[in-house]
């Protein structure tokens, strides 16, 4: 099989982080989401905790006092970013694998045999994942599908200039409610076996 | 196998008419788009030539003509749309089949066992397909995907109250440059086995 790449940008609640775990499996290959956290924080010698899910956050509570001489965020932000962005480069180009959120679409557009797929899901459908299969309360649910979206798209702006469910800047976009968390990872698979399988 | 529909909305220069072509013949059923123009004429009793395409037209030139005594546009294209509306719930209701265009996405989006898919390709995807397999010269397609996008979009955004590639009311939305015509429909098909084929 060639070296590929696919990158999940997800709604949260779509189930996207399961599918790609999901997809890893079936496809042999790692998938990336906290690893990439991890990394950037050993790299820039700071806790997980505090560079955790940065691109979740609407506000960066830790900042002030990791830098306490009035650093500003934007700037704290954009050398993390940086940092993940070669984290991630690397990754791709090492070997085939699946990396989740992050900005990841638009960092690996260009390069050869990617595929960028986004992973929805109707609202209730979201709401019914987070309480059934995450195990959130109602309301907790309906609070966190705001929250992350809203800090999911202004991060997704920010640093790749679109939002995330751009069909311009995606090959597949797919609800997860249509064949559900292993019929969706086994659809994508096919589309990689079919694409840089043995033929 | 279950009764099922698929409608398939598309881009200009797309192939999404040639993708559920070749789709209606791997499912073995019908596939409707111009089909459904010829009976709207037939019930309304206007010539084809005059209802045909009436979601890709910016202007409705033949109205003054066939409607001298100054009946407005606009009642007049919901005349057509609700005799189309018609026509595409009873196909729809009838048997398995494939709709294109016209709005059939918002109309059966509730109906049960039916799928929405967009498809769609980057603009120098379109503007080759349009020059190498539809036959078009260069400036001819630019004209046509600029003119075709904006009408559709305007007659889907009037009829549906949302635009034709909005994800919300899709349950898969393709780049047809990924796998190209075959790919896709080969793919479609067997969502719709996985779905409603004999398990």
């Amino acid at each position: 099989m060639e070296k590929f790449t696919i990158t999940i940008t997800r709604e949260f609640g779509s189930l996207g982080r399961s599918i790609a775990k999901e997809l890893s499996r079936e496809l042999g290959v790692e998938f990336y989401d906290r690893d990439i956290v991890e990394e950037v924080a050993k790299q820039l010698n700071l806790p997980v905790s505090t560079v955790s899910d940065e691109e979740e956050k609407s506000k960066h509570s830790f900042l002030p006092r990791m830098f306490p001489l009035g650093t500003d965020e934007t700037y704290i932000q954009d050398i993390i970013f940086d940092v993940q962005k070669g984290i991630i480069l690397d990754l791709a180009r090492k070997s085939s694998c699946i990396l989740v959120g992050r900005c990841s679409d638009y960092l690996l557009e260009k390069e050869k045999n990617n595929i960028n797929i986004f992973v929805y899901a109707p609202y209730e459908k979201r709401l019914e994942n987070c309480v059934n299969t995450l195990g959130m309360t109602e309301s907790e649910a309906k609070r966190m599908i705001v929250s992350v979206d809203k800090a999911r798209n202004a991060y997704h702006k920010k640093y790749a200039g679109y939002l995330p469910g751009d069909p311009e800047h995606k090959n597949l976009m797919i609800d997860s409610s249509l064949l559900g968390v292993t019929g969706t990872a086994k659809l994508i698979a096919e589309i990689v076996n079919q694409l840089y399988g043995e033929s």
